[in-house]
């Protein structure tokens, strides 16, 4: 299989040992925008892959030949090319979020059902078109083994959950200072813990009230140094989402990623990567990790087998959907329903 | 000083030992509501006070020689009882919530107003009549300790606070299940970490959505199982409040209260009894606690010098305020704008 990708920017790391184990080969790189830093060219030759590089996406689509379209650039373009490569019939890896406008969203969701009708198919000789967003901190072993536990059963039915993302500030590259290429920080980093909260319990959100701030953000722009979101389930499950970048330099990780699942007979939480449960035996650890996962393998095998991995196209689809109706929220300062079966039946 | 106390379904277990080493006389006791069990006498004694009981509030106080009445019985009679005494220019320590209606907390405010004005006071031979909320767990050193914590500076300015209340369910009385009686979760439960998110930090409050649900409740009528707040700050700063019933009954502790505290130089977390604060330094315990206080030994010399304590009669009114906007928008499903100066001037 031969790939493609655009951008140097985002998390494409998670495809480059995979990539290598199955014996593919990068055709192409291109930039997004003229601004990109192309950072990736190194790290290709690490991995023994030596990539041509050219000016244009449009071009790199047409000539170079590509099974796989890594999209990886400013995630205001994300749609845009998503969409490019999906018309062409090419399965798509893609940071999340999928778009940064609902509209965005729109037009990639109607794409990937053209590519998936037969006659699409036939001509571009494929099972399925795929695709799948960078979700990829699912497959670090405390989610993996955070979802075991709790479809175990042992903390009954998820009533209200707590999920956090803190990251380091650091030195950001200059897109995040502007709404248009980044989209915010509900979607870039909120998104993961609304991922987390739908994915690992099976809740499934009617509203989000979210707010947000860009006070102290250390000279970004536009762009939100924290916000939370408030979602209700359909089962009158309650989910708070606290996203911030005000974890300090000194903490001896980047990020601080958290949950604290409160069930009918348990409540679980994932802190600095471990597992903790309290039941009516008291407090434990968990006794078994599950391994580390490789997104980048799930998906190579939903691309030869057509069995979507974890983190299929509509789970991708409904994380990004939800991130930004949350951000309309914070936006306008409204409550925002949510309906994701009839912004399905729109597309 | 002499002390009467109406009802026993409260945490007046802060007055005991205050009062012992006081000096004070314990002088009547009568029940708020015929369904409240009379288990107060015997904690009484123990402490060697032998109070005499009275089957009626309003005939104790006009009959029982008293300074301080002690308001403790069902939540939902705070506003009526606390009115009554400040009518009478007695010194109020009283339960949280103060009311549990807006109109009962106005009721108190304006009585509280009126027992203060100059003819009042004159009439009842005091310098200032005094009133209390029981916010108690402010005393604990991990609480005093965030707040000296806070003050210090090492945080920076405060832009997020995730708080949360954690119970058991155990076996709630029967007054539990009637919102009437109750009051809610948010103004019962919660309002605790609202309470830490203003007072610990210096916020103030400009809006509030909140989500509250009743499922699996354990059967306890109309007492909700489970809410979360978001509040916004007058300098965008985000809060959210948690709370809930489901701490399971094999855990270590009745309670789960935690805070953390997200500034734009430092964060702090409150933990299982501990603070730990990461900075541009790394990740550590305080080194220095605070010792627990006397919510009660700092009401007594309040009343004596006139000089409130950390819980002064204003913060109950405004925690209570923040709780009962809260339980609005959780009751009507929609964001309550917050605006304390206004409600003040209204009563």
């Amino acid at each position: 299989m031969n790939i493609i990708q655009v951008g140097s920017s985002g998390h494409y790391e998670y495809a480059l040992a995979a990539a290598k184990r199955a014996g593919f080969r990068f055709t192409g790189i291109c930039m997004g925008d003229r601004r990109e830093k192309n950072t990736t060219r190194e790290r290709f030759r690490k991995f023994g892959f030596e990539v041509p590089l050219y000016e244009d996406y449009s071009e790199m689509l047409e000539k170079a030949p590509s099974d796989i379209v890594i999209i990886n650039s400013f995630m205001g373009y994300n749609a845009e090319f998503a969409a490019e490569a999906l018309r062409r019939g090419k399965h798509v890896f893609i940071e999340k979020p999928i778009a940064t406008t609902l509209e965005g969203l729109r037009l990639v969701m109607r794409e990937y059902h053209n590519a998936n009708t037969k006659e699409m198919l036939e001509k571009c000789g494929r099972k399925r078109v795929c695709l799948c967003g960078m979700f990829g901190i699912l497959d670090e072993p405390q989610f993996m083994t955070a979802r075991k536990t709790a479809a175990s059963g042992v903390l009954g039915e998820i009533r209200l959950v707590n999920a956090q993302k803190s990251y380091k500030l650091g030195e950001r590259e200059e897109f995040y200072s502007e709404r248009e290429l980044y989209g915010g920080t509900i979607p870039w980093v909120a998104i993961h813990a609304i991922d987390w909260a739908w994915r690992l319990f099976g809740l499934h959100f009617t509203e989000v009230t979210a707010r947000q701030s860009r006070a102290a953000n250390g000279g970004n722009g536009t762009m939100e140094s924290d916000a939370i979101c408030l979602f209700r389930g359909s089962r009158d499950e309650i989910v708070s989402v606290s996203a911030d970048y005000f974890r300090p330099a000194g903490a001896p990780t980047h990020g601080d990623d958290r949950i604290r699942a409160v069930g009918e007979r348990g409540i679980m939480e994932v802190r600095a990567g471990k597992v903790y449960i309290t039941d009516e035996n008291g407090e434990r650890e968990v006794s078994e990790y599950e391994k580390s996962g490789s997104i980048f393998d799930e998906f190579i095998n939903e691309t030869e087998t057509g069995n979507p991995g974890r983190v299929s196209a509509m789970g991708s689809f409904y994380s990004t959907y939800l991130a930004l109706c949350a951000r309309e929220s914070a936006d306008k300062g409204k409550t925002v329903a949510l309906d994701f079966d009839a912004f399905c039946r729109e597309i």
